[in-house]
């Protein structure tokens, strides 16, 4: 009754960019949870979880992925002809659940934060899945800077708490360690910019959207891939021509000479008095602009004071309202920052943008600065690990009236794979269970009870359940990892003064076999191996673990 | 810049069968899962993730919703053509896992537990979900019937870690407490006894299957609805009909009088010789066949001994080859049960069956047998929280050779509401984190500061990040079941010798004040309040938190 017609075509593989997730990762990723949820709650963030599947409308479509189907989102239709789409990230659902709730949350605001795989339709790619995990936490309901700053801190506390150290302005290459970085930018100082080169109006959405995905692609083309996609466009290695926002020479060096000032200053492409103030506000601090960059490390390895650059994207968008406002809100974030004792762990950098559309004001992003090497030894750009930013418009969309909002998002899978690779939450061996060999077949049910003694003292306990041999279950116990086996013939069993039972400390028998050349004193010795009565098999065994140190791990 | 035009027609709701969480339900959940997985990791199984979205003809099409959209399957396109489905179990992605690792594994079988969400596009109605979660073991690679019992073992005492009593025999009628109940059917002994109404051919597999699924139903529809469905249909309620599997009547007969014995000795409709096997194997046990039932309780409560059960199925298929390869697989299990002591704690039953089409041999369930009753008052049935079985075929779909694998799943938030309901894992008012008010909004900083030094003792502790006067921020609090809130107006702060905090004891204040009469004294006395030394602050709220017995939740 089983399908044979199709046995034979039917091929066991995923769609391309999904993964299983072994036990080894899974219990390094249960691990770092843990502590990021610990972090969360010690902020008074409450848990929430929102369906993987929600209205099509009700996300919305703000991922940079415009050349995908469906704009970067897994889509299809309900029985009533209505798009389903799988969430793209946790925000939008967040903004809904406000909405549809609106009344019955607390008041002023909401605090939640929420872990949960998130799907996009990317194009394939080293490092690009199509499924992820993200922890996100979100104030919804304040337009504080106060609740921007308390997210940076936040972050911060979430990444020491991870066991990365404090990056600051010096980028350490320490490679046992990790340190990180939290930058921030502002949608409101760029959306200043933009109006100051004539991109204002609301006809030129589109293009002020073409020039925010154009940077936020700084990290990984460089100043002058940035350049050709603010320009007429860009050419990539495969020959594929991405179309340019179109702007004007005079545009162009102004975006780049703002969020690249570092290409700029080196490069002497824009003169040093294009940065200062029109109406002549001079700054009064005497530190430097900047300290040149050591050729072998990123453009982010730069002192800029942080007054100062306020001060420089102030003089920029002199003009413009919204960017005055934006620089006020980044001035605000920056002293409270201050006053805490966070400054030095938060940097102000104009490339930081994020791709998706709905932000708001301050973005911001973490990353760790240790250069990261893949399997082949060469040096990868991990990107961000903590992306996150202002989104006031999102609740509006539904309710039409403003509900302010913030938030940020741990990148999983990335945070974890980055930690890894500095020596944190290492994929360890973790230790199989105990493990019963079955030598008389007729007596498997007296294995499984001398196994559910073990499992009632919180020894995780395993008995053969297949057809093979003592030496098929012995490799078996092997590849399991166990820390021990128990065996018991039928010696052992009908041992006039009540069963016995052989206890084999696999390691240590291993370790002892090694050092014993002849098998006739193999054989005389046992390695490892004990034989009790089987009412001293609990305990024996406990001092196995013991020995193992891995009591503490199964908490007995 | 944001979009105006979309607010005012989107509306925020999400597709049916589709639920947001809240944090006390998460955290019910996060605590039951915790001991399911305990349970699970003491008998050796291992944990594995796999992605929601899978080939479509990898997963294949198993449910019982044959009259739904792609028969219950969320399925969409992927940009190169190919079908795409949300997994609707774990079974059938460990399939394509232990197919496409297969020689990865250790040898001779694999054991991984997995828990996550699966998608069902079921006709949406009261209790069905679109996404649940599941949590999964199985064991891949043994034809044992010790997997089974282990299995059912497993169950048992996962069940009882999570507070539910063995039901054995007997239901139990304690409302405080819930019994439980794990009952074993065979699809082998089903196919028997179709066979030997003649539905044993390939022609006649459809039929097959429209039998299983009618006696899937007997639970909701009794002995005369699966009458109907296994004959020529059905009308239900809102007056839509199903076609029946078009049986004729003494098919019909052999077969209620298989699932359903009990409608069927009570209402004598089938005579009891009809039972005995034709061979003169006569029993020799004493114990009665069954026991009249309670007219107040379900088919369930009846005693029945297994070894008679399993020798009338004998009778019944013993002139099948398949059915009688089941009686002997679940005699097997049967008599392991009994020797390791559980014997008590499993009951076989012929109506088990389960709607999944890939079982091959024995199919288990377990239900709890106390009444749930829901927000109106009324009865309803719960069903099975914990199913599974032996799906033999599933991973030869891929190889093309048998892969033997048995499993079970346990129905995540069918288990919750169940056990909530009998008083488990009840939705407990967590506690809030302690609140800092922000009085002089120009010292926001320095209330961050004061949080800070409470989150460093491990407190959780929020600072109030909105516009509102002290009332508000006071019923802010309250609504978020703050503990305690931490008060520093600038008198407290410009204290002559030091700043002061102000400790307001929540509950211990409201309480202090219904006792007092007048407003005069409740203005001297301050309830609940006590003003010290800032740097006494973090030791004054851990003995508030002490005094609520909350200090052990947050690990102080």
């Amino acid at each position: 009754m089983s399908k044979k017609s199709e046995a034979v075509n039917l091929e066991a593989r995923l769609p391309k960019g999904l993964f299983d997730t072994s036990a080894s990762k899974l219990r390094a990723t249960a691990d770092m949870l843990s502590t990021i949820g610990r972090a969360f709650e010690s902020y008074g963030f409450e848990p929430l979880d929102t369906p993987a599947i929600e209205y099509s409308d009700a996300l919305g479509k703000f991922l940079p992925d415009q050349d995908r189907p469906n704009e970067g989102v897994f889509s299809f239709q309900d029985d009533d002809d209505q798009w389903l789409s799988l969430r793209y990230d946790l925000t939008a659902p967040l903004a809904r659940h406000v909405a549809a709730n609106y009344g019955k949350q607390p008041k002023p605001y909401f605090r939640r934060y929420q872990v949960g795989p998130v799907w996009r339709n990317e194009k394939p790619g080293p490092g690009r899945f199509r499924q992820f995990t993200q922890f996100d936490a979100d104030i919804v309901g304040s337009s504080s800077m106060a609740a921007d700053a308390e997210l940076c801190m936040l972050a911060a506390d979430t990444l020491e708490k991870l066991g990365v150290k404090r990056g600051g302005y010096i980028v350490k290459f320490a490679n046992s360690r990790a340190s990180y970085n939290i930058k921030v930018g502002s949608r409101k100082v760029l959306d200043g910019v933009l109006e100051t080169i004539g991109l204002g109006s609301h006809a030129q959405a589109g293009k002020r959207l073409a020039v925010l995905r154009a940077i936020d692609k700084l990290d990984r083309l460089g100043t002058e891939g940035v350049r050709a996609l603010l320009g007429y466009g860009r050419k990539d290695e495969s020959g594929d021509f991405t179309k340019g926002a179109g702007l004007e020479e005079q545009g162009i060096e102004t975006i780049l000479g703002f969020v690249s000032p570092n290409a700029f200053l080196s490069s002497n492409a824009i003169e040093e008095s294009s940065l200062k103030r029109p109406t002549g506000h001079s700054t009064s601090k005497s530190v430097a602009l900047w300290e040149p960059a050591d050729n072998s490390v990123s453009r982010y390895n730069i002192h800029l004071d942080t007054s100062l650059i306020l001060n420089n994207w102030s003089n920029l968008v002199w003009s413009s309202e919204i960017g005055q406002k934006g620089v006020e809100e980044l001035d605000t974030m920056h002293s409270l920052l201050k006053k805490v004792g966070y400054e030095k762990r938060v940097t102000f950098d104009a490339s930081v943008v994020r791709g998706l559309e709905y932000y708001t004001g301050p973005v911001f992003e973490a990353e760790l600065d240790s250069p990261i090497t893949d399997e082949r030894g060469q040096t990868i750009r991990l990107g961000s690990i903590i992306s996150g930013g202002r989104y006031d418009g999102l609740v509006e969309r539904f309710t039409g009236q403003k509900v302010p909002a913030t938030g940020i998002s741990i990148g999983v899978s990335r945070l974890l794979f980055g930690l890894q690779h500095v020596g944190r939450y290492q994929a360890t061996t973790t230790q199989g269970p105990v493990f019963v060999l079955v030598l008389d077949r007729d007596r498997i049910d007296y294995y499984q009870q001398l196994a559910s003694k073990l499992r009632k003292a919180r020894i995780p306990t395993e008995v053969y359940l297949g057809e093979s041999g003592i030496t098929a279950q012995m490799r078996y116990a092997d590849r399991r990892r166990s820390p021990c086996v128990i065996i018991q013939g039928s010696n052992e069993y009908s041992n006039p003064s009540g069963p016995l039972v052989l206890i084999k400390d696999l390691a240590e028998g291993a370790r002892l076999s090694a050092e014993i050349a002849d098998s006739v004193t193999w054989r005389e010795q046992r390695p490892g191996q004990v034989c009790v009565p089987e009412q001293e098999m609990v305990s024996v065994v406990k001092d196995v673990l013991r020995r193992r140190k891995i009591l503490s791990h199964h908490k007995l």
